[in-house]
C-alpha cells in the first residue's frame, strides 16, 4: 500500500476524552473514529488489525472443527422470554419494536438463537459432538461506555456454541477450545494467561478466562512463577500453611486500644504486624425457613483479604454475603466490629487456614476499646474438636503465596479478559427444550458449551501491553502493515525513489504487507507516523546509505538502527520476520 | 471437509412459505433458516457462498483502491436530522432509544455516517478523490419481508462512498467502479447487465444498475441483441420510426363502438390490431401558483404502454404523474375516457413518435360509444407548427424496438438488481457541510458517489438464474464446495475407502475446495443431496471403476458420467475446473 493512496489520519494531540492509553493510541493512530457515544467507526488502519485478529481465530476455530455460522442481530423477544432472560437481562439488553410493534433486541449474545437452531437441525446423538460459532457485531447497552472499543456498546465478538450428549464429550470440545484458544493468542504474539475463572453453580474447573497481561488490567490474575497455573484472584486456592502451629509463649493480656477500630490503627498502636492479627468479621448465615438468620463469624490474617466468593460458597454462610449491621454485631458480641475478637465469642466461626496456623496473636477482646494481646488457638479458644468452628480457605490469594498448584510462588499481575470458555451445563437447552434421540432411542437434553473471543477488545489489549512514548508496537502478526518502507528526500531523488518502489515490490511479491510512505513529507512526519501506528519494522532508504550500498532497518522496539546491504536486505527481511 | 463431520442440513419438502425457487432451494439445501420474519441464520453450507461473494467483492474494491472501513450499525438520530432524512425515511427505518432514551436507527445505508467521518478526516484537496467502504450488516424494516435473504429485513451489504472536488473526478471513479463491478460479477460467473438507470434530478448517464438476469427477476431490462447496450425499461429511449409517415388513404369516418372503452375492445369490435389505435390518456399539466391545473392529452399506440417516469420529466406535465379524474375528463372532452380522441380536443397534447407516425389510425371520437377510423394527422388533426402539440418519447421500449444505441434490435429480459453505482452530487455533503479547501485555498462542498452491492441477495439470484429440477447450480467462483467425493459403499470396500481418502487428500492439497461424503448413507441419498447443494463437480469411486481403473466424474450440468483413468484424474480436474 502507498501512503499516498490510504487514510493516515493520525493526530498530534492525545484526545481529552480518552483515558487509557489505547483509546488514545487508537485515536492517535487513526485506526478508529467515535461516532457517538460507545460508537465506534474503524478506518482503514484499524480495520486491518481486526480483520488479522478475526482470520487468525477463523483459522483455529476451523482447524478445531468448529463450523461456521451466521445468526442476525436483530432477535426475537420471544425466544429470550422462552429461555427467561427477557426479564432476567437488564437494561444493557437494547430492546426495540419493529413496524409492525413486535418486540425484539439487539444480541449481546447469541444462546437463544443457536439453541433454537440446533432444536431444530439436530435429531440425533449421531450428529454430536456439534460446535457452531461466528464472528459478528453485538450490541450491549452499557451505562458507561468507556475506554474506546474495549467497553463500547457495538462490538465485534467471535461467540461458538458446542452441543453434547454426555459431560465427557463436553469435556473433549471444552479442552480442544482450551487448545485452540491458547494456540489463538500465541499466534497474536501477547503475553495472555488461560486463567481459572468462576462458573457459577456448576462448579468443577469448567471455566478458563483468558487474559492479555497488561498493568493497566481490571483483573488480579494470580500464577505461579514455576508452572502454567493461573487463576482469578478470586478463584486461586490459599493452600494451608505448612508445619506444626508455633506453640505458645505470651500469656494472654487484655490492653487498652481506645479509638482503635481498624487492623492498621491496631498494628501501629500496638506497634505488631498486621499479620500478627486475627481480624473478626461477623457475617449473616443460612436462615432456616421463617428463622432470622444466625450470624457466622469469619477469621482471617490482619494482612489478609477476606474473599466473598469462598466465603459465600460455605456450608452455613448466606449466599450472596451479607455483613452483619453495627446493631446485629453489639447483640451478639457486646462490642462494635471494631473490638470484636473469637475469644469467649458464642458464635459459629470459620477461620482462615492462615489465621488458624497463628500462635501469640491479637484479637478483639469483644469489648469496646480492648483488644487481647497474646492469644492462642485451643489454649484461650477451643478450635481443635470444636463443632461451632471450621478452618477453611476463605481470603484472597497474596503474591509470595505457596502456588496451588503445588509448584512455585504466586505472582499477582493484572490482565484484561479478552477470551472466555465456558461449561454451560443445560442451562439453555432445558429451558429451550433441546433435545436429540439418545443411543437407547430416549429424549435426552442436550449439554451445552460456550467459547467467547472479544476480537475488537483484542485489538485494544494488545495495545495496553505493547506500547512506548512514541506509539503502539503491534505484534508482527496482527499488525496493519509488517514493514514501512521510508525514502529520504524522495520526490527529488531518483535513485532513493527507484530503491524504494523496487523493494516495495520485491517485499510485496513475497507476501509481505508494506506500507511504501511515498507522501510528501518530511522525513521526521513520516518516521512518528509509523511510530506511532505501531508498525514493527521500518527500513529507510536515503542517498547517504545508497552510497555506502546500504538501507537503514530498525526494529520497533530497537534502539539503534542496523546497515543492511542492499544485495542482503530481502534475506535479512527473510530471517528478521516471521512470514505472514 | 469431511461430510460426516458438517451440517448437511438438506429437507425433502419444499417448505411452504417459500415462493421463489432460490427461497426453496436455499431452504432445502440448508443454506440459510428463517429466525424470525425476514431474518435469516445462514448455515455453515450458505456462509462458505456468502463468504466467497464478499472476496471477491473486496479483491475487486481494493484493487479499484477503495479503502475498507467499518461502521456502527446503530446510527445517532443527531445525523439523520442534519441530513433530513429522519423525517423524510418511512418506517423501513428502525428506530430506537438507549437506556438514557437517545435516539438512535438500524442503519439501511451509511450516507450520514460516512460524510460525517469525511468532513472530519478530510480537510484538502490533496487527499481527493477518496472511496470508502464497507461490508456490514444492514436492517431495512421491509413492511413484507419475502423471498427469502432476497428481500429480507436483516441483510449483508458492500456500500462504498466516494468524494471529489470535481465532476470529473466524480466520473473518473464512477467509471472505476463500473469496471470493478463488471469484474466482480463476471468473476462470480454469472450472467449480468450492467442497466442505465434513473438516477433522479442529476440527469445524465450517472446511474447503473447491474442486473442477473433471471426469468424470475421483478425488473424489465431492454437490452441491444448486437452491443452491450442495456437500459431499465423504463429508460430506455424508444427511437422514433425512420421513413416518412404513411400518406392518407382512408376516408375520416365516425363508427358506433358502444360499450367498448379499452383499446382490448375496440381492436376486437372493429377487427383492427392494437398498433392501429391511437390511445389518448388525460393527465394534469402543472399548475401556474394558485391556479387550478390543466389537462395535458398523452397520446400512445394502442399495443404500447405509457412510460410514466419519461412523461412527468417534460415540461407542462405535473411530477409526479396524475392521471386526470373521469369527472375531469368529461368536463374537458364531452367524453368519458373510454372515448376520448385527438381530434377537436382543445387541450395540450403530447403525442408518442410511435403514435405520430400513425396513418388512417383509429380514436376516440370525443362522444361516448363513438371512434373514428382512418384518422390521420393534420388533415384531420394538426399537428405540425401546432404550439400546443409536441411530439415526444413517452411510451415503454418493447421486444423488437431498433435499440437506442443505434447498433441491433431491442430484447427485453428480466433481471434481477443486485448492484447499484450512482452520482449522488452534494445531497449529503451540503446538508452535513462536508468540504475541504480547494487548490485556490477557498472551502469547497464536495461531491459524491455511492455504489452498493447486495452480497446476501447475489447468493439468491445467483440460484434464481442456476438451477434445475434436481437443485441449484453453483458457479465455480462461488460454490461453497468445488468437488463432492462421493464413495460407493465406502464403509465396506477398502480399497473404495483408501481412493477416496487419498483424492480427497491430493485435491485439498491443490487448493480445491472438496467435500467428501463420508457419511454413512446410501449412494442415492449422496447424489441427491450433492446435486440439492449444488456441488458443481462430482467425482464417484466405487469397487466397479476401481477394478477398471476408473473414477467417474459428472458436471452438475451433465447428463452422461465421464470414466476417467486414475492416473489422469487430477490432469483432468486440473483442466476442468478453474482453479480457486
Amino acid at each position: 500500500m502507498r501512503a499516498s493512496q490510504y487514510l493516515i489520519a493520525t493526530v498530534k494531540e492525545t484526545p481529552s476524552d480518552a483515558v487509557v492509553i489505547s483509546h488514545q493510541l487508537m485515536l492517535r493512530a487513526g485506526m478508529i473514529r467515535r461516532l457517538s457515544s460507545g460508537l465506534y467507526t474503524w478506518l482503514p488502519m484499524g480495520l486491518r488489525v481486526l480483520r488479522k485478529v478475526e482470520a487468525i481465530v477463523r483459522e483455529e476455530m476451523n482447524r478445531a472443527g468448529a463450523l461456521e455460522v451466521l445468526m442476525p442481530v436483530v432477535q426475537p423477544a420471544e425466544l429470550w422470554q422462552e429461555s427467561g432472560r427477557w426479564q432476567q437481562y437488564g437494561p444493557e439488553l437494547c430492546r426495540l419494536n419493529d413496524r409492525h410493534n413486535n418486540e425484539f433486541c439487539l444480541g449481546p449474545t447469541h444462546e437463544e438463537v443457536i439453541t433454537d437452531m440446533v432444536r431444530n437441525e439436530l435429531r440425533s446423538y449421531k450428529q454430536l459432538p456439534a460446535n457452531f460459532y461466528q464472528i459478528q457485531t453485538k450490541f450491549r447497552d452499557e451505562i458507561r461506555p468507556r475506554f474506546g472499543v474495549m467497553r463500547s456498546r457495538e462490538f465485534i465478538m467471535k461467540d461458538a456454541y458446542s452441543f453434547h450428549d454426555s459431560a465427557e464429550s463436553l469435556q473433549q470440545t471444552y479442552d480442544a477450545m482450551y487448545q485452540a484458544y491458547s494456540r489463538i493468542f500465541e499466534r497474536f504474539g501477547l503475553d495472555f494467561r488461560p486463567v481459572i475463572a468462576d462458573n457459577g453453580s456448576i462448579g468443577g474447573s469448567g471455566s478458563h478466562e483468558f487474559h492479555v497481561l497488561a498493568d493497566s488490567g481490571e483483573d488480579d490474575i494470580a500464577f505461579s512463577d514455576s508452572s502454567d497455573y493461573a487463576a482469578n484472584v478470586e478463584m486461586a486456592e490459599a493452600l494451608a500453611p505448612t508445619g506444626e502451629r508455633p506453640a505458645a509463649s505470651q500469656a494472654l493480656t487484655k490492653v487498652a486500644t481506645p479509638g482503635q477500630h481498624s487492623i492498621e490503627d491496631v498494628s501501629q498502636g500496638l506497634n505488631i504486624s498486621p499479620a500478627q492479627i486475627a481480624k473478626t468479621l461477623i457475617v449473616l448465615g443460612e436462615a432456616e425457613d421463617d428463622q432470622e438468620a444466625p450470624l457466622v463469624a469469619l477469621i482471617v490474617r490482619g494482612d489478609h483479604e477476606l474473599n466473598e466468593l469462598k466465603a459465600e460458597k460455605l456450608a452455613g454462610v448466606a449466599s450472596p454475603l451479607q455483613f452483619a449491621s453495627e446493631e446485629q454485631v453489639k447483640n451478639a458480641t457486646g462490642s462494635a466490629p471494631g473490638s470484636v475478637g473469637p475469644i469467649g465469642l458464642d458464635l459459629a466461626m470459620i477461620i482462615d487456614r492462615a489465621a488458624a496456623h497463628l500462635a501469640d496473636f491479637v484479637c478483639g477482646a469483644n469489648e469496646e476499646g480492648y483488644h487481647y494481646t497474646g492469644a492462642n488457638w485451643d489454649r484461650d479458644c477451643t478450635i481443635s474438636g470444636n463443632d461451632k468452628v471450621s478452618i477453611a480457605d476463605i481470603r484472597n490469594i497474596v503474591s509470595g503465596d505457596p502456588s496451588p498448584c503445588g509448584t512455585g510462588t504466586v505472582q499477582i499481575k493484572r490482565g484484561i479478559e479478552v477470551g472466555h470458555i465456558f461449561q454451560l451445563g443445560d442451562k439453555y437447552s432445558a429451558a429451550l427444550n433441546a433435545s436429540i434421540l439418545n443411543k437407547e432411542g430416549r429424549e435426552q437434553v442436550l449439554t451445552m458449551g460456550c467459547y467467547g473471543i472479544g476480537i475488537s477488545r483484542v485489538v485494544a489489549a494488545a495495545i495496553e501491553q505493547n506500547y512506548d512514548d512514541n506509539g503502539i508496537i503491534w505484534p508482527d502478526a496482527i499488525a496493519p502493515f509488517q514493514i514501512a518502507i521510508i525514502g529520504m528526500n524522495m520526490q527529488k531523488s531518483e535513485q532513493v525513489s527507484e530503491q524504494c518502489e523496487l523493494l516495495y515490490q520485491q517485499l510485496t511479491d513475497l507476501g509481505y504487507d508494506v506500507i511504501l510512505d511515498d507522501r510528501n513529507e518530511r522525513p521526521g512526519v513520516k518516521f512518528a507516523d509509523m511510530e506511532l501506528m505501531g508498525i514493527p519494522h521500518r527500513l529507510v532508504i536515503g542517498d547517504r546509505g545508497l552510497k555506502d550500498g546500504n538501507i537503514e532497518y530498525k526494529g520497533r522496539r530497537d534502539s539503534d538502527n542496523q546497515y543492511i546491504a542492499i544485495a542482503d536486505i530481502l534475506d535479512f527481511v527473510n530471517n528478521t520476520l516471521s512470514k505472514p
